[in-house]
């Protein structure tokens, strides 16, 4: 399959693009590096990636910035950012995606833990979240072209975890998280959200 | 309780009104009709309203709009105007509220089925009403002033349905819905998604 993958450079994508490039090939598209760029907060910017790339099988999306502050800190610009970035500019990947997709082709976007299991400081971020996990499910019975659209939700990721001076146990290496994604583009389901977690290996399960 | 009714003339907020109105003061608005009018997708109509109401011990939101259509006939106006007016209406109405409600006070949105049993069509509204599940879940985690924040996700209501010229039997009557606001208000709840059709006299549950 010939598989966009938006986010590329990020720590998720990053896994993403070598979990699938073994069997398919992979077009990485980052914000700022690389032969294909987009601001996810255009859709002029959108619109000239997919020109830019031709049709293609399937579309990862681990992509879009949300602010993470206490409720009373928010600003009117966060909420602002967090909807244009990661919820409209994933839910326009699709919009505009559709007409470039082809047939039976599958959309994987990313919300995060925090729909299901908001923390304090997670507003902005549980609403975009829960935000795509709606779309999707919704956007998936509509099924043109029999289109596939899911969510991954994942959850802390142990290298994110590290950068942040936290410890990475608390979190899942990229690597499994990226299994998630796998099962999105190469499996059959559609209209889901697939909780990452459920991808860890056995003997991490029995932990 | 001194309680604030958004969407006052609405089916549901009608029957609100009617439910709470034995047992407090409630106090009716509506986008243009009556004393109190407020439109949700203005900050500025919001703050005007909270200024001329003043303390309050409860705030119901039964008001909001968002755009019912097939995934591909949605326009970009269509989401715009489902996340000011739906979605970032009723956040507001919590965020600026905040700093008027009494302390141990409450706020009730109002999502709807359509977030967790999405239809071909309804893409916008489960993205919306799936948001302000996620919003009000990692909200009320912060209950700044021990205020609680919840959702109530109504059914089809009866009253809807007869007037869209369907039929009423495959929804919930109003009088009925407006318990699981009561619910809200009254109880000790935060955080909750209240599914109104939980709150069915026996006699329909046996149905």
């Amino acid at each position: 399959m010939r598989i966009v993958v938006v986010g590329a450079t990020g720590t998720i994508g990053r896994a993403v693009v070598e979990a699938l490039s073994a069997r398919h090939e992979t077009i990485p598209v980052s914000h700022s590096r690389g032969e294909h760029q987009v601001d996810l907060a255009s859709k002029e910017s959108i619109e000239r990636l997919f020109q830019a790339i031709g049709p293609f099988d399937a579309l990862v999306s681990a992509a879009g910035q949300a602010a993470f502050k206490p409720l009373q800190d928010l600003t009117d610009e966060d909420f602002q950012l967090s909807l244009t970035n990661k919820l409209m500019g994933q839910v326009n990947l699709v919009r505009i995606g559709l007409h470039h997709i082809n047939e039976g082709g599958s959309f994987t976007l990313t919300s995060g833990v925090l729909a299901r299991e908001p923390m304090p400081g997670s507003a902005a971020v549980s609403l975009v979240n829960s935000a795509l996990e709606g779309f999707a499910g919704a956007a998936a019975l509509e099924r043109p072209r029999n289109i596939r659209v899911n969510v991954v939700s994942p959850p802390w990721v142990s290298e994110t975890l590290t950068a942040m001076g936290m410890d990475p146990a608390g979190g899942m290496p990229a690597d499994q998280v990226a299994q998630a994604y796998v099962q999105s583009v190469e499996g059959q389901d559609s209209g889901k959200v697939i909780d990452a977690r459920t991808f860890a290996p056995a003997a991490n399960a029995a932990d």
